[in-house]
């Protein structure tokens, strides 16, 4: 097929662009440089579709007023090493972070800090607030629920979001050890890269919207369903399923917020749910201080040591061996740092337009 | 097939047997009911493979002084909310109660507590742990490593064990949702049962000793490696592994015990690693106060909505639609309180075998 155009920045411009975008809605400076830097983050480590990407659809909420620009994000509940916070509707690009920190100061005193996040919109990615965590010598735990796309197993209708799970331990010598994934059989982008190319996709990602078997993508945009990791009873679905659950329920039941099928969508123009049952959509973090079980510094030998042996393991034929969590990610960052950030031509336009409307100069 | 030849028991013989058995080696009377009340939660459970079926394992390893009978359990450090808890080569089956209600005291006083456990054995299910702390209002975790069968994405070599992960919440008038399930793509146990069948299996359990896909339980069995939950890239096998690592490192690095292919067998007469990097295998509880997060009720009545809304889900055709997490177990238990355990002859031989060494009677 074609190479799909695209054009590159550099990481900063992304950035300043970003920051003036928010600061436009009169977000504060230093929720707009947060909001951004997650973006940059998504950017750098090559989760393309959780960047700059989605500006537009930040940039389309805030115009409507639908997310609040200067929230007062405030516990509801607590704890010494448990909350539940109320993200007033800001982005959730300032009220993850916001919350991020909350638990990491509990940790601080408490040894863990866990809370639940209701009244929040999309945080980004999961592994910006992991990566966070192990600056502070702690383990990090990040979640959110989201719009629905997957069905529960031997179900055929949109009741979960992807809902990813993020966690990370770090080594002394060799990077950390970095894990992020939705809990779905693929990421929803794989299906729009691969209704772009009209190219047929493997059995096991999705549904159509009889609940059938299908390998064409547009089923499973048009009103199909995502499978849950696992994908068929035979190869484990019902382990993915669970894991939406307990993804949602974390994020979403405990903390108030909409779960499954009641979670509002992020863009604008997507179906809003017949129904609420809590405020916003919502997340879930946790952080562990290391040294609260083990020297940090023993930990960190051993995870050292952990990544040498699995990189050292055999590799299947065919394969240069498994790779460590977070490898992608990592070698994504170094490259992008480098050489910059390549953006598809569409995202390039949505930046474009948003430029134009707001007067804030693009490339 | 013809149907495998079972016999019929009474959980409060099997439940009675155990406990003898344990007493036999001058396990305490506190103790020995423990372990057999998580063994008997297995069989109830429709867990065969982790209830008296193990019960040999664990006489094996008794009769050979490998476990200590009398454990000093102690943290080894600790905070408000977290502790490492060294279970001194316990029983698991009393190592994981005593660490589980170490956490749930934990978290009466800080919200939460969470405790990595080295120097243990195997703990029988994991959901018999969150189950434990449904009973005191908490959202309970529990995972454990165990002795290695699965391979990385993209390895041919066993590294992982099949890790469980559980978690559970509680609704009001419904029952609760309970997690509970191994991050292979599929239990050890089907591959016993399709071996002793002599029936081909699906594409993406396991692979052969060279690390090539295979459909007989054989290849995997003798030799070849467990296939992570997700099976292969294109369906998210990457995420099983990142699951795999997860609980490995938190049971296992975070606490002192051995990690990855290191983890020590669970029964006699098979392979002992090359290397020791810890103690025994590892465990990792977690307990959250659910009124450290939300009013209890207004939880309990939320998750009964959830589960609701998820079983008047759409049906995908041929099915009887989505079943809510842990249906088939809490089915199984009222089946097995009713009618009995059935154990397969095999087990029954076994159990037979060990009445005949202790003079303990046996049906």
């Amino acid at each position: 097929m074609p190479a799909v155009e695209a054009k590159v920045f550099h990481i900063d411009s992304l950035r300043e662009f970003s920051t003036r975008i928010f600061l436009h809605f009169g977000i504060t400076k230093e929720d707009a440089t947060q909001a951004a830097d997650v973006l940059a983050s998504a950017d750098l480590r090559g989760i393309d579709s959780h960047g700059v990407a989605r500006l537009y659809s930040y940039f389309g909420l805030l115009n409507e007023g639908l997310i609040n620009p200067k929230p007062r994000i405030a516990a509801v509940r607590s704890t010494l090493s448990t909350a539940t916070i109320d993200g007033d509707n800001g982005l959730g690009l300032v009220v993850g972070p916001q919350a991020n920190r909350i638990v990491m100061d509990m940790a601080d005193k408490a040894g863990s800090g866990w809370v639940s996040v209701c009244n929040t919109n999309h945080f980004g990615i999961a592994g910006y607030y992991v990566l966070q965590a192990l600056e502070r010598d702690m383990i990090g735990w990040a979640m959110t629920n989201s719009s629905s796309l997957v069905t529960p197993l031997w179900g055929a209708q949109r009741m979960l979001g992807t809902n990813p799970i993020a966690i990370a331990f770090p080594g002394k010598e060799e990077p950390p050890i970095v894990i992020d994934f939705a809990t779905s059989a693929v990421a929803y982008g794989k299906l729009e890269i691969a209704r772009r190319k009209i190219e047929s996709i493997p059995l096991g990602w999705g549904i159509d919207r009889n609940g059938r078997d299908t390998t064409n993508p547009e089923d499973i945009i048009d009103g199909g369903c995502m499978l849950p990791l696992g994908s068929d009873r035979e190869r484990g679905g019902q382990k993915g399923y669970c894991l939406g659950v307990m993804v949602d329920v974390l994020c979403a039941v405990l903390g108030g917020a909409n779960w499954g099928p009641f979670a509002p969508p992020f863009a604008l123009r997507q179906v809003i749910p017949t129904r609420s049952v809590g405020k916003g959509i919502g997340h879930f973090f946790g952080a562990m201080r290391i040294d609260g079980f083990i020297d940090p510094a023993e930990f960190k030998r051993q995870i050292d040591e952990y990544v040498r042996t699995f990189r050292a393991s055999k590799p299947a034929p065919g394969t240069n061996g498994p790779l460590i969590p977070g490898d992608p990610e990592r070698l994504a960052e170094a490259d992008r740092r480098k050489n910059g950030v390549p953006l598809l031509m569409p995202v390039v336009e949505d930046l474009r337009a948003i430029s134009k409307q707001t007067g804030i100069p693009f490339d």
